[in-house]
């Protein structure tokens, strides 16, 4: 499928001060980059850094005193692999590849070694494979309640466990916490995604299962098919959208997706990887 | 300077289990391993994994019901980049190399982002550089504890700064959250540590300043020329010497670790860099 | 029912220290202590307090550098108003005595207001009353473990509702917080209990039902009919058997409790109360 | 010195709420409340409780759907004990009255068990008595900043101590866990404070020292002098202005008081108790 992604940033910048952005789309083997086109008021040099493995794009400026305004639009074409979820068994501990056994590790909003137990109470005794995480994303769509404005950058997946409520970050940090406490790699993502609304940046999860990252997103509120990977990483922390060191506003903030071809989704219970 | 390096663990396992462990000396630039040799008892396959850019060896091994011995053994040449303190400054975030700025980020353990105010206001007037952190390491000498059996796997540098007390793996996610809180990447070693009383595995970490990572111990246990680096990662939850997926019991660990050559010291005052 | 009760309680003593111990059995309308004796070695002055309302005793000691020996003995008459839960209502916040308001409010171990929308979401449903703190009181016993030794004296609430383990004063803790985050006032008992093995002091809650305060016990270790109650407070912060300033160590503990008539328990499955 | 105090509090009922106010002056020996007026709209019966020993005022409210309109004032006449600081003891724990030995335990939002060694190290070796909690003032004044908005109703003293900024119920709640683990009894005193800018509900606490309760204020922003105490409890817990149960939004609220003699200040740097 291919999408028209783009977001406007709009920053007060009160004295000197660097940016580190997270805005562009990823190009991977299933996610190309079509077009993309980025802006920058005042006209500064950038840097760009490509994270190697999760081809996260970090982008570095150094910006005065004044407005910041950036502009990032991209044409992007999405191959996913569709799999049949009953056909997707869980690597064991001793089967799990070496090179991702660190997204077993907890992270900082992600505290799965306080998550034993309760993972094991509630998701120990799940069908193994694609339906054990399934059975994860239901539990948490079912109690957590997704309430704009309820959390901030501090919140965790141990509040989120315990006060049931959240946004998207909160509702992807505890699916990764569950995942990793129940021995399943997980990792977090960040991306534009198509029909969520109001439109935002939004992040979701991906657990590895059988051979492949599958996507999950225990929000429900926008379809797998449509998310355009912005950045990859073990929890919120490695992806921010913007990380500033200087005094700075954001004034205004705009993020929106299109879809440029045929908009029917017929994968809905499948499962969906692109990585 | 020249060391021999080893551990012996011994486990009770109950059912089949997953080791990983991380237990051998890193080969580098800045260390060589001249031999080592690793025994396991049952004999089994093990398989190997070394990370890029830390380097860190990870070792998998699936062992049945029974009795497991480890036992390792190297023999490890050191190199010291030896530098001035007064000469190595602090990398502005506008400068820092794009490739370690996630050393900048919160992890489990060193959640830098609830430090923040903290960190600015009792080294924010530091001279810039190596002294900066050199004043942090002070301070968590001077106010923290060191009490064998004070905190546990759950506790992190959140707990550390208020209650005070910890053992060497607190001390360096409390040095490595204020770094990070201060705009300075950080990172943690695990590490054979010459001199160490009682032996054991020890912890410390580095502060990526000027173009180099720097050691530092703020437990003051032991020098940093005698340490034999096992692991780096962004905190304990990488470098833990056995993560277990299974039912065991360690039994016994001895470490040890003996210096081959000259055993003087002529570079207390200075800066160590190894990596 | 008739028990007598005591504990050997044996200290080093470093240093000149205070002890404020909370081991007597109260003597209320319900509880009649038909003798008492309490031996202190070396022979100090004590100073005794009575609280008002909870009938709470508790003893000021004050020991030089040395041994302390206590050893309390008391023969205690019980009696138990039971009830029919079926007929046991709750009072809804428009009706709660405002004297005993004060048991809905959060305390230290007991963070009811960060459990408000979990205890909605888990036992808004149940029917109102007797049935709804048996309810809380099921949950628990299901999904808590009780783990000697699992938990410290920081341990609340907010981290044994996560990582489902804990010890008496756990399970307790966790049925106050949920009670008061449901608008029923709740309150930490400790006592002597009849039958718990090994034998220790015991925890357990009061409910405000109806117009009484049943007794429930989560951890179903001990009946409630053989409680012979110490202490009554907000959580344990209230209610700990030793309170102690200076450099001691508890070198011997010992509690016991025997019923010195009828054993036969005829009334299991109905609502106690004795406050 | 004589106060006219007060407050108007505009609430949208939803349905049926009921609230507990604690928003009147107590009267007590060294607070005269020379009169009073609440006007509730819509007129409803009101049913109120002293608490003993504090004489706290609860005023119970149910509300049906629709708007609630308080209206509170009152004229007040408050006595000081004024004091010379370097004649006021501490009092031992051998030594505090028994009666008053809770003010020593944790609470809610000031968990002292978790303070001790940083209480020790920091204070340990201020001069004993007054002087000891002016050091505690003087440390919070100097190391957290007053920002409004900054917390919210879960912040305790133990994020405080690290994330070092608050309003002035936070200031309160780390003076009073730090007076705890220093083994001086502390508590949480509500107020209407004179010349408090921008006019709110203020938060102060009193720590007990010699045989009186002395009032301490770290923020700095209120003379002593002009607190008219509303509450007094082991936290905040104890002491909202408003306790809701029911879905309500608080509309609008007006805090007032203006001093009715002599206007002039002479007890700066005096110690002030008016319990």
């Amino acid at each position: 499928m291919k999408f028209k992604v783009g977001c406007e940033l709009n920053y007060e910048v009160s004295n000197d001060s660097t940016f580190i952005l997270n805005i562009c789309a990823v190009e991977n083997e299933y996610q190309q980059v079509i077009d993309a086109n980025l802006q920058i008021k005042p006209d500064r040099d950038l840097e760009e850094y490509i994270a190697p493995h999760t081809e996260n794009s970090y982008l570095r400026l150094v910006i005065p005193k004044g407005k910041l305004e950036v502009s990032y639009q991209a044409t992007v074409n999405l191959k996913h692999s569709v799999d049949n979820p009953d056909e997707i068994s869980e690597r064991l501990p001793s089967d799990i590849p070496l090179d991702i056994i660190h997204y077993l590790y907890p992270s900082r909003y992600c505290q799965s070694d306080r998550l034993m137990k309760l993972s094991q109470d509630e998701f120990g005794n799940c069908q193994p494979g694609y339906a054990r995480v399934q059975a994860v994303c239901d539990w948490i769509y079912d109690k957590v309640t997704y309430i704009s404005g309820s959390t901030d950058s501090h919140t965790s997946a141990y509040d989120t466990v315990t006060e049931r409520a959240g946004v998207c970050r909160d509702f992807a940090h505890l699916g990764i916490a569950f995942c990793r406490a129940l021995s399943i790699p997980a990792r977090f993502v960040s991306a534009y995604a198509w029909q969520l609304q109001p439109p935002d940046f939004h992040a979701c999860f991906e657990a590895y299962l059988g051979d492949k990252w599958y996507l999950f997103d225990p929000t429900r509120l926008a379809p797998r098919e449509g998310l355009v990977r912005i950045g990859t990483g073990k929890d919120a922390a490695d992806t921010a959208f913007a990380t500033v060191f200087g005094a700075v506003q954001l004034n205004n903030m705009q993020v929106y997706i299109d879809c440029l071809d045929d908009k029917s989704l017929k994968t809905k219970d499948m499962a969906i990887a692109n990585t």
